[in-house]
């Protein structure tokens, strides 16, 4: 039985400065919420770090959950994203670049529950070098029913 | 620059009464933090989703995060736990045949960071049928400084 998907996203190269800003990381969880219509539930939970320490935040969804670290330290940032039921894929290279700077993005995926056993976890191919920014976003901003 | 492992742990054959039971849930991720040492950061959240679903918790950690969700209409209970530090390994598979009567416990890891790109994401062997536990857990409870 598989419950779903799971994208595990490490963005290198991100501005150290944006990684120390709790908006910076809350708008690009927000932009995941919206560009895929996901539900919170309740209250987001965001911590920020003592300098040079980053922020976290963590986001109850009724498709499960989206979690994001960030350390500005080494110019990281890490998202979580399960979602139970099926969405679409979010724009993550092309927007982590856009909102936090990152050089490089690493999208791996991995499908959750009692299938996971045969069909492991997996890299979506090499890291995005992005060099494509100046193109506009699509599909962005469209709300979903 | 590796920053971290996270676990990402399916557990199949669980018992529905007790993947309803947020207290059932709660107990197990309050044994990984106990067990591991780790550090909560203010209330973890928690959700009961309407009958027949199963739970949702989610903890802020100063090691990053831990997760869980459970199914109880498919037996299935789910755990992330992200440390941005080195934990040593829960007894995945030992306390969730304990806690939620699994009959089977998937786990893999994925190293978070940038060598993420060269490591993958592994599955850490078949997944487990345990047949020993009648055997006494070991370094359960123990303090780690």
């Amino acid at each position: 039985m598989n419950v779903g998907t799971e994208w595990i996203v490490d963005a290198e190269g991100c501005s150290a400065e944006l990684l120390r800003d709790m908006e910076a990381a809350r708008s690009v969880c927000e932009e995941v919420i919206s560009d895929l219509s996901l539900r919170v539930v309740g209250e987001p939970v965001w911590h920020q770090f003592p300098q040079p320490g980053g922020v976290t935040g963590l986001y109850l969804l009724t498709e499960s959950h989206l979690a994001c670290h960030t350390f500005p330290e080494t110019g990281l940032a890490m998202f979580n994203l399960y979602c139970c039921r099926p969405r679409p894929r979010f724009a993550w290279e092309e927007r982590l670049r856009a909102l936090l700077g990152a050089s490089r993005v690493n999208v791996r995926t991995a499908a959750r529950g009692g299938e996971a056993d045969h069909t492991s976890l997996e890299a979506e191919g090499k890291p995005s070098f992005e060099a494509k920014f100046s193109e506009p976003t699509s599909a962005r901003g469209v709300s979903r029913p």
